[in-house]
C-alpha cells in the first residue's frame, strides 16, 4: 500500500531465513482483513511507505531454520496474525497474541507469494494431511477471522444454556456465531440488516435476527430475554456505538467478548460499573485455538471458509480492497 | 444529612412492616462508608433533603412480615447494601446487587436504631449463635466492605499461584487483601503509603508493599513480576488514576476486579483493547458471599472487624463523618 486507496502488486525479494527459529512458507492463499481497510480509508497511518500488507495466511513450508523441531519442509501450515514462541508464561496462559516475543505478521505482509514466519515452531500448526480446496479456505479463515470470532465467543463465555448476542455481521461476527454454536449456545441473536449476511448467520447457527441497532437493538434483545439481556455478547465492530450496544445488551453478571479494534471508543466508568458485566477482549490469541480449529476443519465439521464471497488472483488485490471497502464483498480471498 | 458536611442525629418514626416480605430489625451496630463521603463532600447530590444515611448494618430481628420463612424474631442477622429476593434469575446467577427487585438500603438509611429490610428472606442471613462483640464487628464489615473486597478478589480471580495487586488501602482494599489471602493467593502486593494501613495490610496477608502510585507504581509491580504484571488486580478506589493503575499493573490475560465506584472515569478503548485484561466489577453482590463469610467469622477464622479504628455512639455520627473525611479514621463503627 503506497497510500490510502493505492494498493499495487509488485515483485519483491524472496524472503530468506534470518533467525534459526524462522521458516519460509510458500503462501497458497491469503486474504484481506477488515482491519486492512483502516489504512486504505486513511483512518490509520501507514507503518511504512510503501507498506507490505496482510496478516492472514496458509501455505506450504519451503525452508526451516536450524532450531525448528515441530514442522517440516512440505508441511501444509496455518498460523495466526501474531508470531509467538508458545513457550513463555503469557503464551502458556493462552495469550499468545501478547507473547513476550510477539511479532505482528502485519509487519511482514502475508499478501505475498513467500513469507518469512518468525518463531515458526510456536506459530505454525501443520495439518495432518493436505487439505482439500474447501478445507484450505476454512484454514485460511482460522488464521484470523475464525480464530478471532472463536476467541470472542470464549471471552463472552458462550456455552450450553446461554443466549448469545452478536454485534457485527462482518466475517468475524459471522464466525463468532459459528463458534457460539459449536460451543453449545442455546440461542444466538445476530444483529444484521443485510439479507445475504442474515442468511449466512442462520446457516452458522443464529436463531434470531435483530435489524435494529443501538438502543433500539438493545431493547429488542431485552424483549427476547425476559427483560434481562443476553448472557454473552460478542462485539465484532469496534465503534463507540457497537461497544455500548454490546454492553447494554448484556445482563448484569454476563460477559462481553470484544474483538473489534476499538477506534475512538471511550467507556464511561460509571455506566460500566453499574452494568455489572464482564468485559474481555483484544487481539485474539488465535494460536490457542488453532489445533482444535484445524481438527474441526480437517474433519469437515465446520466450514468457516463460507465467509469468503470473492476470490481473486493476487494481481487483482486492489480490486479486492475496493470490493470490501464498498461492501460488495464480506471477505476477499487472494490466490497465487 | 441535611447538606454537605451537615449530619444530624434526630428522632424519626419507628419503621413498620409494609410488605409481607419485610422484616424490622433493631440495628445493634452500623457504620460509615467511604461512599457516604461523596455527598458529605458535595461531590454527589443528596437523593433527598434531609437524607437518611447508611447502608451497612447488623442487628436483631424484631418483627417479620407474613411471608417470611428463613428468619425468625430474635435472630441475629446481617444483610448487604442491596435488598434482593435471592430467587430471580440474576440472583441465582450470583448477582444479587442487580436483582430484578433490588432495593438499595441506602434509600432507607441504616445509620438508625431500627430498620425496615425489604425482601428480608432473600436479604438477611442469620448467625448460628449470638456473636461475640468482636464477631459482631466482623459481621458488620461483611455487610459491605468485606463483601465488596471479597467480590473484588473473586472478580480478579485471586487464587493459588496468583500474584494479586491491590490498588487502594481503604477498608475495601485492605479486606480485598484478606480475601485474596483466604482464596489462596501466593503473593499479594499492596499499594499504600500510610504506615498504619501498611501494617494492617501485612496482617491481612500482604507480602509486598509498594508506595509509588500511577505509572511508577505500575513499574514497581512489573519489577516484582518478571516484567509481566500481576495476574489479578483489585481496584478499590474509583478514580481515573486508580483504574488505569489497576489495568496497567495487570498482565495480558489477567483479571481486574474493580469495586471503587467509578466517578469521572473514562476508559480509552484502544488501551483497554491492547491490554488484554479481563475487567469485571460494579456494586458487589455481597449476598452471594454472606453465608461463607458468616461461617468464617463465627468460627474466628477471619477478623475483618479490625478495619474499624474508631467506634462512636450514634449521637456522635457527625464526628465520625469528619474523622473519615479528614482521614483520621479508616472506618468508623457506630453503636446504639
Amino acid at each position: 500500500m503506497y497510500a490510502p486507496g493505492d494498493v499495487r502488486v509488485e515483485e519483491r525479494d524472496k524472503p530468506a531465513i534470518i533467525e534459526p527459529t524462522d521458516a519460509i512458507i510458500r503462501v497458497t492463499s491469503a486474504c484481506i482483513c477488515g482491519s486492512d481497510l483502516w489504512p486504505w480509508r486513511g483512518l490509520e497511518p501507514l507503518a511504512a511507505e510503501p507498506m507490505a500488507m496482510g496478516h492472514e495466511y496458509v501455505g506450504v513450508v519451503e525452508e526451516i531454520g536450524a532450531d525448528i523441531r515441530n514442522i517440516a519442509v512440505g508441511d501444509f501450515v496455518v498460523g495466526s496474525f501474531f508470531a509467538s514462541d508458545n513457550t513463555c508464561e503469557i503464551c502458556r496462559a493462552g495469550y499468545q497474541s501478547h507473547c513476550v516475543h510477539a511479532v505482528p505478521m502485519g509487519s511482514l505482509g502475508t499478501q505475498a507469494e513467500y513469507l518469512r514466519v518468525p518463531l515458526a515452531d510456536g506459530t505454525l500448526v501443520a495439518t495432518p494431511t493436505r487439505p482439500t480446496p474447501e478445507q484450505e479456505r476454512s484454514l485460511l479463515a482460522a488464521s484470523d477471522v475464525l480464530g478471532t470470532g472463536w476467541f470472542a465467543a470464549v471471552a463472552a463465555e458462550a456455552g450450553p444454556g446461554k443466549t448469545v448476542a452478536v454485534v457485527g455481521d462482518g466475517a468475524v461476527g459471522l464466525l463468532g456465531i459459528l463458534a457460539a454454536k459449536q460451543l453449545g449456545a442455546e440461542r444466538i441473536i445476530a444483529f444484521s440488516r443485510h439479507a445475504d449476511r442474515q442468511a449466512l448467520a442462520r446457516r452458522f447457527g443464529a436463531t434470531d435476527i435483530v435489524e435494529e441497532r443501538g438502543d433500539e437493538g438493545v431493547a429488542r434483545v431485552k424483549e427476547l430475554t425476559d427483560g434481562l439481556g443476553a448472557h454473552s455478547t460478542i462485539e465484532a465492530v469496534g465503534t463507540q456505538e457497537s461497544m455500548m450496544q454490546a454492553i447494554r445488551a448484556t445482563r448484569a453478571g454476563g460477559h462481553v467478548g470484544y474483538v473489534g479494534v476499538s477506534h475512538d471508543v471511550s467507556l464511561d466508568g460509571i455506566e460500566l460499573f453499574f452494568s455489572g458485566v464482564h468485559l474481555h477482549g483484544g487481539p485474539a490469541p488465535v494460536r490457542r485455538f488453532l489445533p482444535e480449529l484445524v481438527e474441526l476443519i480437517m474433519t469437515d465439521r465446520i466450514t468457516p471458509g463460507e465467509v469468503f464471497d470473492l476470490t481473486l488472483p493476487i494481481e487483482q488485490a486492489a480490486e479486492g480492497y475496493r470490493a470490501m471497502d464498498e461492501r460488495r464483498a464480506t471477505k476477499v480471498l487472494l490466490t497465487f
